[in-house]
């Protein structure tokens, strides 16, 4: 039992330090100027104690939101309407960290170089098909004003963001983008938007650096009852009904992938703040 | 920059325990019949020392390497013959780690909700597809002596693995297992192992608790050199023309999800240390 209380007194180090320099009035404060914000986020996690009941709840949320988001990312998941209450933080945490822009770079180099190695092969009628929201621009301006997911979706209050025209690019999607455009492919905009926001989503598009496509398709009103899988599985369909080669799609949702006329090779963007079925 | 300082002085204050605690000869040498085991395993975490240099390179390694896990969970990846060498530390702790129990709890978790819902509404011809390696049984025994996926795979060496008939069910998969068979399902276990291997998988897979089962199916001579994706197809196609009404799959690979004759459901069980067309 030397081991484990040896341990024990490791992990509370960094508080008895922190309550010794508390003490000395040192480092405690972050100083409204201090010039090194990067440090501060680290002092709620050290002066955390480790209590075993603490760290089991802690760890097993923290490890239970995880493997929810996986099993999301692995189409695991039964529709779902909202983020579990208790993966708020793990989500938010997830989206504004490193993490969310580390998988939308590693899914976009995947298919960077899957491209670069079907666009040998393929002639004119090499398609690519490309999601909008999550998947070109980003609306995670709206969904950190909305809980990340937490609050169920209220269309009339996203259609205002969207009608603001500000929704960023995915930086990583824009450089796929041009590439994929570069190596000559025609790329359709395939997005669940409804066709009242073609104005404002070609404006979005274009001040965010998407100048060019072959077809941007929106919602029309006799698609509106159909699941997205659905519609845009009835979109690709017409897409190789015209003699385009779907070789490439690139969406946040499974419903963006799955279905029929499938893609000869999708790439999943990472969303854990919705579900679209 | 009191602030920065104060950080690194806390961040270096498990280290200086350490090495106090290693000067008075306690808690350092883990004893070999030491009844804590579990606490050794954080002591190089906390001698770690948090120059910037190593952090960002060692963070940057962490990042990329869970965003290469989640992308081939989600099927982002192009077939891969090895995990990354920088990678293998990341997949070991995965593995050996609290993480992987908990995906693949979560994902037998809604698997199991999935299954009383759907048994309700279906008679005798509903089936579930269970893949065996990495699905019901474990071969981390194995991997964790071939380096975790670091190492190319090894037919002679693997089959020599599998002859022990000493593979671990995954606890999980044996609930969820037990489950769909009470609830009525007819199961099916349609393995990538060949068909001179029956006898050891079903002595393992008995003497590991899967006591029944409506069909093992296992690789003939003639499906040698399809991919699984065809060969468990068309298994699955055979189920279908009997009259079986696949309602469940369960696989670690995606080869055992997609393809034709698919599954109303698919659950994808996180393996990141191979990769099988």
């Amino acid at each position: 039992m030397a081991g484990r209380r040896g341990a024990a007194l490791l992990l509370l180090a960094p508080l008895l330090l922190l309550l010794a320099g508390a003490a000395a009035g040192e480092a405690v404060e972050p100083h409204p100027h201090d010039d090194a914000p990067a440090a501060q986020p680290q002092l709620p996690l050290l002066i955390k104690l480790p209590t075993a009941a603490d760290k089991g709840g802690d760890e097993a949320v923290e490890l239970r939101c995880a493997s929810w988001r996986t099993a999301g990312e692995a189409n695991n998941l039964s529709p779902w309407a909202a983020v579990p209450p208790d993966c708020v933080p793990h989500v938010r945490a997830y989206l504004t960290g490193p993490a969310y822009r580390s998988d939308l770079d590693l899914v976009a180099r995947e298919a960077s170089a899957y491209a670069r190695s079907a666009a040998a092969s393929t002639g004119d009628a090499a398609a690519w098909v490309f999601d909008v929201d999550e998947t070109l621009l980003s609306n995670l301006p709206y969904y950190a004003q909305h809980g990340y997911g937490l609050e169920l979706f209220d269309h009339r209050e996203f259609d205002r963001w969207v009608e603001t025209g500000e929704a960023p690019a995915i930086p990583s999607s824009l450089r796929l983008y041009r590439e994929v455009r570069a190596l000559g492919f025609k790329t359709f905009l395939l997005t669940g938007r409804s066709e009242a926001h073609q104005g404002v989503t070609v404006d979005n598009l274009r001040k965010q650096g998407f100048h060019d496509w072959d077809k941007l398709i929106l919602r029309a009103a006799a698609d509106r009852t159909k699941t997205a899988t659905d519609y845009k599985s009835e979109k690709r369909k017409e897409m190789e009904a015209e003699g385009y080669k779907i070789l490439g799609n690139s969406g946040d949702q499974w419903s963006d992938l799955l279905g029929y006329s499938m893609s000869a090779r999708s790439f999943k963007l990472p969303n854990p703040m919705y579900y679209i079925p």
